[in-house]
This record gives structure tokens, C-alpha cells and sequence, in this order.
């Protein structure tokens, strides 16, 4: 496509992910001839900054779409199916960062370091993978370029921002009141998540994982293209603010040696290595936020096992794990 | 044994493990003659109650162990090494709760509802295992008491108050301090703590792993007698004051049906089951904190693989975890 003057909506532009896409399209290279911000009707009228000037936010309509290039669309999965058609009628590419069309067969899912060839063919709808998914198959990537990947079992240790806003503040809140003896009050997490852990993102599924493991074991095939790979998570909701991080287990089909395996993680795109075998020598939440790479540490051989490797990868999931992954997905679609 | 006027000395008794022995010594059964509390020097002197009077910390002296029957000790291992011949020279029964003697052939390591039975036979010192070890090898047994065990995984959250008092302390002030945008300071974790979480308890060995981990290895294979079991762990700090969670992984030999699981799990002394796929229908460290029981969820069959099976225990690290531990094995030797 590459077009010359591109007319970039942003939907959900008041929410945790939209403001990241609104920063991000503020520092892009693209040539942007027009960004138009939407959200629900309670935000109508707001005034967001962009670059040197400020931006109104509109109500989301049926109308919205038209002379829109690409949307990015962050609003949640049941909008997403609503308007996700009228957008491609109006000849938009929409974007979307909800779960409503990732696991679509027509619907590219896309981590553009790792598939960026799905984004070949598409019917104006492109889904952005889960944050937890998307910071883990990068090292995945990185590995299946060079041994066959058999089993992944992951952990996840998760922020409060994976539930948005509200998620943030309730997690403020919580532990200011949790400090001062108070009650801790939970809306948005199903018990209250200031200084405790939740193993319970998402909704349970009658087999006993819920929707966020799901998605990691769905998600992670798809982008992979490795329909048949295990993939086991237990995603737990802990009290930070902002980055996912991920214990990762890794059984392979062969023995390697693993200074090959942090080379190949080194050599890989959007990854940057923190592996050291001292204090501070491993990513943390703090290293990660705000910045759009995933950081990987703890890289090391199973001590029984040969063939199974373990290491820890941590991405601020605003970023690497929503917005900036969908900005990188317009990029290449643009560059098309 | 079975005295009838029990002299019982703790060592480190203004810790937080050793707050919680004295707390638990207060509710026993057990015939007490004598009550005697030891520190540091800096800690002499001070006044801790006990029933309905108070107890006078003394300092820790080589013949602090004359006449004392029991001797639980949690005052470090390097200080263990030196006072544990002591004792035992003295007639005293040393019950450690540090790492100095867990992996020693001629010392217990004992977790009372899985082997008791290795109290038979010592030499006047028995270990008490460390505490994110004790509250998984008991589901753990519960599974090899009906099925063979073929590998384990288990990812830890495991609370401030694994670093003793000063790591809740730490946490506290660090969370106050995050809150109102000071700068985190840290001198009991290896980076602050407060909204992050650190992969990094004990110190680095060269595989790779830290000693923290390596322990879940090789006192997990000691208390289950399965040398060769492989046992891999990545142990997490996360910013919680008590307990420890686990999201554990287990290979075993065959097909099981998910509700022997859980009734193999409900019907093991010391474990409680909380298995709802609902909104608190989990345990977390709200649970476990304040309770000897060792609290288990989240049990599934993995989705890909049938012979797998994975669930989140829950327990408090200074009770099950330590000081309860330790009771419990000085009551049974009591009755020995």
C-alpha cells in the first residue's frame, strides 16, 4: 500500500492500551495526514494531546470508519465483532487488539518479528495477538529457527494493567488501603490483589484452565504454526502495575549447548538478553516498562533433563504486548 | 520419649519465624516445664510473652542447651553449624529449620504427615525442610501414594516474609514509598521489591539455577526417598507480606481421573482442598496466611497431555512452611 497521507483512527483512545497507541503514533514515521480518536460516549469530548497539538475525542458510530486507513482497535472483544465489519466495508484495515477474531482461520494473528508472512493475505481484519502470548513466542521464534520445539509450560506473573485501567487504580487504591489497615475493596480483580496473587485471568473453562490459559496454548499454535504443540499455562494476576513476566519451560528434540541458545535469543529481533548469574543480572518488571523490547534472563538447562530449557521473559505488555505490536502491524502492512 | 516436663529452648526467637514458634508453644499440648527464648546480643533482654507471663531473651552461649530437652533453632545456618554438636552434646534434640544439616545422610529432613517414619533414626539433630519444599511435597506424596511420579516443575510466589522480618519491613516501607513516587531502596533483596517481582532467592550456582531452587530439587527427592526424580523450580519474590504460592507441574506414570486426584489430595492429612472454577473458588495467600493447612486448587489434567496434571498450593511460609513444621516434628518426637 504505502501510502503517502494516512488517516489513522484509534479506538478505546482514553483506555490504558490506547493512550500507549496515541504515544506511539506521536513518534512513528508514518505519514500520517490525519488521527482521530474514539471512545464511548463517556469520554466523548475529551482533549488528547498528539504531537504539538490536541485531538477530540469522538463517540464511536457505524460512520466512524469512513476515509479511515487503518484502525487500531482496543475497546474489547464484543465492539471489536461489531464493528470490526463496517470498518472493512468502509475499505478500513482494522486492527484489533481484542480476542474476538484471533483465532478466526481468515484473520491473521500476527507478532511481526516472529509471522510477519501471514500479513500477506488478509480480508481487512488483522488480530493482535494476547500480551502474555505475544512476549513468549518470541524466544519461542527464536528457538524454533533451530531445534523442534516438543512441550512449553509456562507461568505467568501479571499486572495489574492487563486489566486496564481500572485495574491500575484498583490496585493503587488496594494497597494504600492495605497499608493503612483499611478494608481492600475488588471490582475489577475477582478477589482483592494488593499484596496477594490470583491464579484466575480471564473466565474458567469446564476443563479447568480459563480463557487466559487458553489463549496461550490457542494463541501460541496459530502464530507459530505448530497446531499441535503443548502448550500449558497457569496465568496469575500479581500486584505490580505494568510488564508481564514468564517463567518459561522449553522440552526440545536434541541436547544444545546453551551458549547457542542465548545466541540465538541475542540474534533475534525485539529481544534484548539480561543473563547474568549475579544480583540485578535478570529482567524485572522495572526493566521492561516502557520499553517495547522483551527482555529475557534466567537461561538455563533443565538440571535432569537434557533436552529442556528454562528461562524468564519479561515485556511491558502495554507496549510489546499490545500497542506497540499493533503499530508494528500497521508499519509492515503499510509497507506492503 | 515422651517426657512429662518438657524444657524447650528456641533460638532465634525474635524473628519471625521464632515469633510464630513461641506462638505456636503457647497452644500445644505438650507437658512444658520451661520456656527459654535466645537472639543475638542485640535482642537480649527484651521481654516476649508467653501464655500469661513474659520470657526474658537471653544471649546464645555455648552452654545455653544444658537441660534443655528440644532446641528449635532458626537462627541461620552458619550459627547452626556452630550450636548444633552443641546441643547434642548436651543431651539436647536440635530441630533446625536452616539449611546447615538437611542434606546430611545421618539427619532427617522430615515433613511429618509424608515421613515421619524418618524420625526413627538420628542423631540428635533433625531438619525441618525449606518451607516453599514443605508445602509441595505434601500433594506431591498424596500423588505417589497412588501413582508414580515421573518429573516435576513448579514456579513459586513466594512472599517478603521468606526473608524474615526485615524482608517485610522492606516491603512495606518500599510499597509506601512507590506510592508517593520516592525512590525504592533495597538492602534484604537483591532490587527492590515493592510492584516488582525478583527471579532470584539464595544465591546463583553455576548451572544456572540459585540455591533456593536447587533445594525443591534435592530435598524434595530426600523427604519423597525418589533420588532420581526430576524436580525443576524457578523461584519468584513477589511483593506479598505471607505465604507461598506454586503453580506445580506433574509428569506421572499413567491416566488418572481428575476427581482421584482430588479426593487422593482432600484425604491427605494437612491439606485442604479449595477448587472452584469461580471467582475465589482458588486459595490465595488470604487463605493460607495465619493457618497451618496447606491449601490446594487449580487442579487440571494438562490439555494436551494425559498423564500430566497441574494445581497452585498455597501455605504459609512461617507456619507450615517453618515454625508449625517444626513443632509438629517435636511433638511427634515427643511421642516417640
Amino acid at each position: 500500500m504505502r501510502k503517502k497521507d494516512l488517516s489513522i483512527a484509534i479506538v478505546g483512545a482514553t483506555g490504558a492500551v490506547g493512550r500507549e497507541m496515541l504515544r506511539l503514533l506521536a513518534k512513528t514515521k508514518l505519514p500520517l495526514r490525519n488521527v482521530r480518536l474514539f471512545a464511548s460516549a463517556r469520554s466523548q469530548g475529551k482533549l488528547l494531546s498528539f504531537r504539538d497539538k490536541s485531538i477530540t475525542v469522538e463517540k464511536l458510530t457505524k460512520d466512524a470508519f469512513q476515509n479511515v486507513d487503518f484502525a487500531l482497535f482496543s475497546a474489547g472483544s464484543s465492539r471489536s465483532k461489531e464493528f470490526a465489519p463496517l470498518a472493512v466495508k468502509s475499505g478500513c484495515i482494522f486492527i484489533d487488539n481484542s480476542s474476538a477474531w484471533r483465532m478466526d482461520p481468515n484473520v491473521p494473528l500476527v507478532v511481526p518479528e516472529v509471522n510477519a508472512q501471514a500479513l500477506a493475505n488478509h480480508n481487512g481484519i488483522i488480530a493482535n495477538p494476547n500480551c502474555s502470548t505475544i512476549q513468549m513466542v518470541l524466544p519461542l521464534k527464536a528457538l524454533a529457527n533451530h531445534v523442534v520445539l516438543q512441550r512449553v509450560i509456562v507461568s505467568t506473573y501479571q499486572s495489574a494493567s492487563g486489566a486496564g485501567q481500572s485495574g491500575i487504580n484498583e490496585l493503587i487504591q488496594g494497597s494504600r488501603d492495605a497499608l493503612d489497615g483499611k478494608n481492600v475493596l475488588n471490582h475489577t480483580f475477582p478477589v482483592p490483589l494488593a499484596f496477594d496473587a490470583i491464579p484466575h485471568i480471564g473466565n474458567f473453562l469446564a476443563d479447568g484452565y480459563t480463557t487466559e490459559e487458553q489463549k496461550m496454548l490457542a494463541e501460541t499454535r496459530k502464530i507459530l504454526s505448530l497446531p499441535h504443540l503443548p502448550v500449558s499455562a497457569t496465568c496469575v494476576r500479581i500486584p505490580i502495575l505494568r510488564s508481564h513476566l514468564e517463567a518459561v519451560t522449553v522440552d526440545i528434540n536434541q541436547e544444545v549447548n546453551i551458549k547457542s541458545v542465548r545466541a540465538w535469543f541475542d540474534a533475534f529481533d525485539g529481544i534484548v538478553l539480561k543473563d547474568k548469574l549475579q544480583s540485578a543480572g535478570y529482567p524485572t518488571a522495572r526493566d521492561a516498562t516502557n520499553r517495547s523490547d522483551t527482555f529475557i534472563g534466567r537461561i538455563r538447562k533443565d538440571n535432569s533433563l537434557p533436552k529442556t530449557l528454562h528461562f524468564w521473559v519479561v515485556s511491558d505488555n502495554l507496549l510489546k504486548g499490545a500497542a506497540y505490536n499493533a503499530v508494528q502491524i500497521l508499519e509492515a502492512l503499510n509497507e506492503q
